[in-house]
């Protein structure tokens, strides 16, 4: 390959970008390093390097006092500060969104409640404020955002919405990405609740030795994200995990038990039933203690039909009823060896309520790392729809 | 890198081998498209390829009279009968042996019946028997044979056993690889029955055109062998699929609606039962219709939880059953459709009782590729156990 005058741009435009992909996920590196790691001349690199940090790309570690042998260099790191992403849960009650560095680290959050009954107009409205006042408070403007990902209730199908179920009032027909796009021009995801949780504990959370994992977002719906070999299962077309559609296996029912538990009072809404009901039932109440059984029980079925068929490594209990682990863990693990043949590590979720924003969060950040590493990039950019 | 004398023959070999994998998985080549492929010299290509030839690794194709223009170039290709494997279905009422070359085109087969309630001395026998009967017809002896696997029903541990749950009378703690070894020093692997019709399904059945696929064994015992993003899911442990050990799907009652069918015959042992019911239903017999459809009802049941598990592109309805597709699919896709949220696309088997066999070859082709193409090869060796 020869080179002409006017390849030239776009060769430096190359190496930069081969620069960064040497940076990104590794520690902080020196010239000799990162010659090493792209096949670059140092001479290069060092021009380059100092090019990426001009423009936010990179920043330099000087060496420290400490290192004293010879002429100690400096190193330079990917700089996570370069972009940010946002993660954001659409959920019943609650809008919560996060906005991170490209590390993952959260810089910024906010949370609203919304009424269960809440109109689509209504929850978008709602959203869009929850976005704002995230952006606003980590002093971030869109152009600043790389990645967005939002999470529904409800399978996604290939266009992005949740045509085949969602709870959320008139929501099948709503385009999350169109109403999202007029502000965003990055990349914007929907994916579903369950399936981004599942990611989440992957990420950060119970499952994160694991490739095999069925994680089980138990609150007063029951919904299961599936990662397999270490990649989440999306299904042919968007709805893998829906599992508790089936009457048959009990999930439809189990939480009834503890919404309809004798004894409830009055004074306690029919969304403080379960919390009220554990509460009770961890002090030795007769009825409430029978009711998480036979919830535990119905819970079973389900996760053991899960179980059966991709026998996981993993089955991590999330979702609300996580933080009720302690009554939950020990009953569900004797029904799932009672039903399956091979038994899994059954584990409480670490990151309870807050784990579908969170996986949220990490779709948007694999969504950046992807466009940074792939092919068809020709130089380092923020990612822009195309 | 220098090359010294002694390291002149291992370079030689390694060149084989990368024409060896430059001649596989493509059609005749020319020297120049070989020398294009792996980068080595035209006169290099030109004297391996002889030598792969005397070795028996590949063919030479000479130009036919018709390639007219210029001077017409011989072409290589793999020699598909430089070895060969062996798929054996080890059955509950059969053992069947399947001796294929490296293209996978069967050179002999060999079929025994074999009694429902043998004990693991007499079935091995049998196998031995049957194994020797499929080399002696084919002319080979084992050396010839490069790798075997077996199917067996239930759920393959990582030990190679079905310590989980098996038909097969006292067959749990048989280490079948152990049993073979003494006869075979190549790779032999054991796995489930319902896990290789699934792979014989996709490599030339009803499912070649797809990457997810839910296979149903329909027989007196139902099972389930799934493919998932084009991968065989064997399961953290071996025991993928076992849904059908979940009393509430139904599966493990399901045959029994053909079985008690009212008015079989007395003369119709409980074998013969089903297929004389579906004979019967075809007639128009109002029990027999009747069983069927309780039978599909059943059988839809687990295939629900499998679909709305995974979300597959089509599910396959095989196993000896599927020889009354005519009468199953319809009303199966309409139970399907009315238990799951995304409808899959449901077909009969085109291999029917024979994919299991099938899924046993196409696995020993599978470890061969696996082998020749495996970065630890030095050179072109027919695969042995290490």
């Amino acid at each position: 390959m020869t080179t002409t005058g006017a390849d030239l741009p776009r060769l430096r435009e190359l190496n930069s970008l081969s620069i960064v992909r040497a940076l990104r996920n590794h520690p902080p590196s020196t010239v000799t390093e990162l010659s090493r790691r792209t096949g670059l001349s140092r001479p290069a690199v060092d021009v380059i390097a100092q090019g990426l940090v001009t423009d936010g790309w990179a920043s330099v570690l000087e060496p420290g006092a400490s290192s004293a042998v010879g002429r100690p260099a400096r190193r330079y790191q990917f700089r996570a500060g370069a972009g940010h992403v946002l993660g954001v849960d659409v959920g019943v009650h609650k809008i919560l969104a996060l906005l991170a560095d490209l590390d993952g680290d959260i810089v910024h959050s906010v949370r609203h409640a919304v009424d269960a009954q809440a109109g689509p107009a209504e929850r978008l409205a709602e959203l869009d404020e929850v976005v704002s006042a995230c952006l606003t408070g980590a002093g971030k403007t869109p152009t600043d955002i790389w990645a967005v990902t939002v999470a529904v209730t409800g399978a996604v199908d290939s266009s992005g919405r949740t045509s085949f179920f969602t709870p959320l009032p008139g929501w099948k027909s709503v385009d999350l990405a169109a109403h999202l796009s007029v502000r965003f021009d990055c990349p914007i995801v929907v994916e579903n609740d369950c399936k981004l949780a599942a990611l989440a504990e992957r990420w950060k959370g119970a499952a994160s030795d694991a490739d095999d994992i069925v994680y089980l977002l138990a609150g007063m719906r029951t919904g299961a994200g599936l990662i397999i070999d270490g990649v989440l299962r999306r299904g042919f077309g968007g709805a893998a995990g829906e599992i508790g559609a089936l009457p048959h296996v009990r999930w439809l029912k189990a939480p009834g038990h503890l919404q309809n538990c004798p004894g409830v009072p009055e004074t306690v809404g029919p969304d403080d039933a379960a919390a009220w009901v554990f509460n009770a039932a961890r002090e030795g109440h007769k009825a409430a203690r029978s009711a998480v059984s036979r919830y535990v029980k119905d819970l079973a079925v389900g996760a053991a039909a899960l179980v059966l068929t991709l026998d996981p490594q993993v089955v991590v209990f999330g979702g609300g009823f996580s933080r009720s682990a302690d009554l939950v863990l020990d009953p569900l693990r004797r029904e799932i060896e009672r039903l399956c043949l091979r038994m899994p590590e059954v584990r409480a979720s670490t990151l309870g309520a807050d784990s579908v924003a969170l996986g949220a969060l990490k779709l948007s950040l694999n969504e950046v790392d992807q466009r940074l590493f792939s092919a068809g990039l020709s130089a380092p950019v923020a990612p822009r729809r195309t």
